[in-house]
Parts: structure tokens; sequence; C-alpha cells
């Protein structure tokens, strides 16, 4: 017996989105797109509703609600703008399943709706427990909604643990691919351009994304993200470099054995899984031959070259508003990084400017966390602003 | 809360019962010993009933039984001899968890005892489910036994397969290091040594499956094993080389997705999951260290250099009692091999003569098997002769 799936797609023109319709194009009897919501890609938006005929789409951009709205007449459709668009979509009554892929700190305060209104969500914005984590865990719990992991790593961990007791749990290993830079000459990193960043070894993502997993900033998001989804301090938390992305992550228990979740690089795998759970699809994503893949390796991620690790952690052990900060701090430095406005290195350093700066409170409300995240967003500009300058 | 739990060892003398006991002594507030069994080496059970206190031991060998009880006359204790006192040590009333460890054909018809008796079967033993795997199945079902592997690899997918849908496994892939002689040229096998066999590169284990894992005719009985253990076909149950011997098997699901368990190479960690199951016991195996085993790697054996592998797949597919001539074949060859009396490579010769010479018939009694088992065993010793006067 198979229940049909009502999903509401949060962000469904960027990377995830589109390989969740994906997954849901190929199993027309298992699920049904009941509402879309995405950033300003009109153009996107208007083939999605014409492919999947949900009930209602939002754009964050007002401007461009209003011309998805002139184009979409003839659709029988509620089309919204805005913020408030995007939280009727993450709380559509018809939907049973919200997919949260809006990439960065916007995608905090739909995923929350989501939350408050008691869906399953599968989480793939980082953001919503890197910065809100304790109210994120807190709401889920008060309203009955179930969180399920996206992310390559986090899948594979809670694929790992189903059956198993978390009590007898030792720690889990996120690994990293070290991405495009894992072995250039130290000295050549600050002048890498946004171009070679963009080029990842093994995983096709958005911008933003490709760009923290060069820097390692991404397995450290991944770090706080483990943290809360699988309430285990940052000590029980590793990450080894695993150059091949074969093996997407590990959990060791107290005896010493250990379970790992591989596969190809392929997120269609997890967004199935997600998407499925507990059951799996038949064929998500292509079969893994260990024959051919070559030898697989681990490795300790070297500090120096991967200040961005370090920072999370440091984040994640003094809680509270601090991995907000931090967060935002980084959003800002990766944009700017992209316009090729501060180098590669600089990352890190407006990232532990800003850090340093903040005075870390513990997390009173949703508006105290955007508050911070609005704070150290100026802080980070201004700090660009300085080192352009300088 | 933790229960006690109350074992019969059956093989305790041997490599695994060793290891089982080594568990039991770091645990005394899980695991009570209330009966032993063991061939002939009265030596150290002497020295087993000084440190556990069974209430009940038994010695396959009815001289090393009196000789036991001349020694033990101060301890009260029953010693029992032959296989009436094997079978009364497995399904000895106080025993809630019997380890099935004895090698080979003679740990049969105890094991199945044990199972008759509704206990629980920490199951090392793998000729129980080769030889009578329909039967043994059927039994265990019927008088509610539970049985858990004690392998490496079927715990393995044991591990892997907690809290999963078995209808959504696609395959289970078991690994094998390949034995000391992966790498030898093909034309040098016929002349390697007793001593250059049972030089196992990963493993420490008795002299008949230290052959058994030069030849794979161990993976080969592994595949039979998992056909019983998981109820899955031939086709669905692969092998792959894992020198390492790390990665300890693996699970593919339908979706793509593969669990792989893995840890040092040390029985006592699958040992202890078999005693302590549903339970991990803390520290049961040393860390794995995934940054200093060095790569990991896979391949598929090569059929001209293993052929004891094919054979083992025929057979199972051939189902019946040919699982249980080609084990006994292999058993009385491997004897042969480590009197030096046939060549390494003789020993496929003398297991595929067996079996087509063997009328294969579907298994209807434990007599049946048995009767089997000599007649294979008698076939192979004048193989054996002819070979070697040839």
């Amino acid at each position: 017996m198979i229940f049909m799936k009502n999903l509401a797609i949060l962000g469904s023109t960027g990377s995830i989105g589109i390989s969740t319709l994906d997954v849901v194009s190929r199993h027309p009897d298992r699920f049904r797109v009941v509402a879309l919501a995405a950033g300003k890609n009109s153009r996107l938006l208007e083939a999605q509703i014409r492919r999947f005929r949900p009930q209602t789409v939002a754009l964050a951009d007002e401007n461009a609600a209003r011309e998805l709205r002139a184009r979409c007449r003839e659709f029988p459709l509620e089309i919204l703008g805005g913020m408030e668009g995007l939280i009727r979509v993450a709380s559509h009554p018809d939907a049973t399943l919200v997919v949260s892929a809006i990439v960065g700190a916007a995608g905090l305060v739909p995923t929350l709706s989501a939350i408050r209104a008691g869906k399953a969500v599968a989480l793939a914005n980082k953001e919503t427990l890197v910065m809100a984590g304790e109210l994120v865990v807190r709401e889920a719990a008060s309203h009955g909604a179930t969180l399920i992991p996206v992310d390559s790593e986090h899948s594979a961990v809670f694929q790992a643990l189903a059956g198993q007791r978390r009590d007898r749990v030792a720690r889990v290993v996120l690994t990293a691919s070290g991405g495009p830079f894992a072995d250039l000459p130290l000295a050549r990193l600050q002048a890498v351009t946004p171009q070679e960043a963009l080029k990842h070894p093994n995983w096709k993502m958005g911008p933003k994304i490709t760009v923290d997993s060069a820097t390692l900033m991404n397995k450290g998001l991944e770090v706080m993200e483990a943290h809360w989804f699988f309430d285990l301090p940052a000590e029980q938390i590793h990450v080894l470099l695993h150059p091949q992305s074969i093996v997407h992550s590990l959990v060791e228990f107290v005896d010493g054995s250990v379970l790992a979740q591989m596969g190809v690089p392929d997120m269609r795998g997890p967004i199935a899984y997600a998407l499925a759970y507990p059951d799996r699809l038949e064929g998500a994503s292509p079969r893994l031959d260990l024959r051919t893949v070559g030898p697989l390796t681990f490795q300790e991620p070297d500090r120096e070259r991967f200040p961005c690790l370090d920072l999370a952690y440091e984040a994640l052990r003094m809680g509270g508003s601090m991995p907000a900060a931090l967060n935002a701090a980084n959003e800002v430095a990766v944009e700017a990084f992209l316009h090729e406005r501060i180098g590669f290195m600089d990352i890190p350093r407006v990232v532990e400017a800003i850090m340093t700066r903040h005075r870390c409170t513990p997390i009173a409300s949703l508006d105290h966390v955007l508050s911070v995240d609005r704070w150290a967003r100026a802080e980070a500009q201004e700090q660009i602003k300085a080192r352009v300058s300088a």
C-alpha cells in the first residue's frame, strides 16, 4: 500500500529543487506537487507550473511574482509574492511534506513556518539548524513536525542510525571531499578565482555551497546541523577528508563497529530517500560499482588550509547567537569573493573578525536570530569595504 | 536495565570459543557461563572450568572426558562425553543463548539441538546452514529459535539490515581478503605449503577456515549461509575482494544507497555483537582509525584462481543435498592438504569430482544430511588415495 505524498517545495528553481522535481516526475504514483516557491526565477517557475500543476506558487521577489501572474493567467493558480508568499507555500494546508531547499538565511523563516504547521520537513536548508537550531528543534517537538535530512552527509548518518540504539553511538564522522583546492600549495590559495572555486571535483551544487565546500565552511555548517539533527555534542562529531565522495558519512558505535553509507555522488539519492522515507525508491541514484571507483582514502583535514572548519567548531561550542553571526558573515564574504571583491583566504578572515566582534547571547526568539543575522551582515560588509579600500 | 544472559558455548576451546570467553570475562555483569563443550582439549577446558564455573561440560572425545572427570573431582560439575554430551550442553535448560562454534560438520547435530530447544543461537558454525539450511531455518521458525550470525561478514550484513526494509534490498556484497595467495602467480598455486596457506594476512582463525580463506571456499560457504540467513537468492549475493578486511560486508538497496559495516579485523567485535544483541558492548573491538588503514580497494575475484567460489555457487543453485556433499568433500580435501597428501589446487579438484558423482536430492531429514556427509567423505578419501597413488 503506497500513500500519495503532497509536496510543497521551497526553492524549486535551485539545484536541490530541480533534482527534487526530477525525482517526483519519475514517481507520479507517489508524489503530487501542491505548492512551489522560488526567489526570482519566474521563467523556470513558469515551466514547473506547466509541468507539475501546483495549486499555489510564490516568488520572494515581488516584481518577478507580478510578471509571473501576467504570464500564467490561464492557470487556476494562486501566485504570491514576498516572504508572506513563501510562508503560505511552506504551510500550505494540503502539503504533507515540505522540502526546504532555499539557499542561505532566507530559508529560515519559511522553514520555521512549515515546522510550526506540523509538517514533515525534508531539510536541505542548512541555515535553519545552523542559525536557530535550538529554537527549531524545540518547535518541531512541540508541533509534532519531523525533520528529515537531505544533505548527503546527514542522510548517510540518518540511514546508518535507523534501527540502531542512539545511546550506543560513540561518534559521527562527516566526510568532506576537500573541494578543488585540497592539494593546492597553501601560498596559492589567496589568489584562486571564483571560476576555480566553482569547479567541485565530485558534486554538482549551487555556487554558494560550492565555495563553502572549497573552504570547508560547508562541512563546518554540517557539523552544527549534525549537532541538532542527532543530538550530539561537538566532541562526538568529526570530519575526515575523503576525496572520492563515495562514503557519504559514518557512524561509529561504542563497540568499535562502524556503519557507513555509500553511493555515487548524486543528490537524487538522498533527496529520494528524504521524499520516500521510510521507504526507498527503485533506481533513485545510479548503482555504485566499488570495482571501478578506485581506492577509497581518508585523512585528517589540514587546519591551516581550512580555517573555516575550526571557526565553525568554535561557534558551535560557544553556542547561542554565535553560529548565526558566523553564518551571516560567511554568506556576505562568499558573495564578495564571487564578485572578486576579496580573495579566497579573506573569507575566513572576515568570518573571524565578525565572530570576534560579536557579543554572543542565548537565542531568545526568531526575531533575535534575524537581528543577529542583520547585524553580522552589516558588519561583514564594513569589513569587506575596509579590506577593499585598504 | 541489563538482563543477565546465560551462555552455553559449543566449541569453547577453539578460536571463536576462546574469543567468546574473552568477551564474557570482561562483562561479568552481563553473561554467566552455564555450559561448555569442546572436542578433546581437556587441558584448556579444565582451565575454563576453573575460571568460569559452568554447571555442565562435555567433550566429544570419550577418553578425554574420562580424563577430565578424574582431574575435576572437586567441582560440583556434570562432565559428559560424546555426541550426547554435546547435545546436553546445546540444550542446557538454564542456557538462554547458545554459541555454536564447533568447526565443521561436527557442529551440525548439537546446533540443531539448541534450535529445537528454542534457544537464541549465535551461529559461528558455517556447516549448520551450509549442510542443512532448509531444515535449520524451518526448525528455527517452528521452535521460536533466533539465529544471530557470528561470522564477521554476516554480522556486518545483519547490522546493516537492522531497521531497514528487507524488501528494498537489491543485493548483499560479502567481502573477502583473498587470503595469502591473491597475488601469487597462478602457476605457483599448486605447490604452496600448508604453512604458507596458514598465514592469513588479516584474520587470526583456526587452520581449516584459514585454508578455506585461501581457496575462497570460505566465502563460498558464506554465500550459502547468507542465502539462508537473509533469505536471498544466489543472484543477490555477490563477493568482492577487499584485501584490507576493513569493510566486513555491504548491503545495497534498490535506491542505489549502500550500507557498509566496517571495523578492525578482530573477531571479538562480531562475537560481542552476537552476545549482546540488540545492545552493543563498550570497547568490544579496538577503534577503527580510517586515517591510518590506508586506501580501501575492491575488485572482482579471479575465477580461475579461486575455482572453489564457483563450485559453491553451483552447489547453492542446485540446492538439496549438493551443498552438504561439497562441504564434506572440502573438509576431507583440506585435511589432506594440511597433511601434505595433496596439493593446494587439488582441493577444488576433489570437491568438483565429488559434486560430479553426487546424485543431488532434496533434503528429507537430519539423517539424510548425515548420510550424504558420510558418503561424500568416503568418496573424497577414495579420490585422494587415487591421486596420491597416481
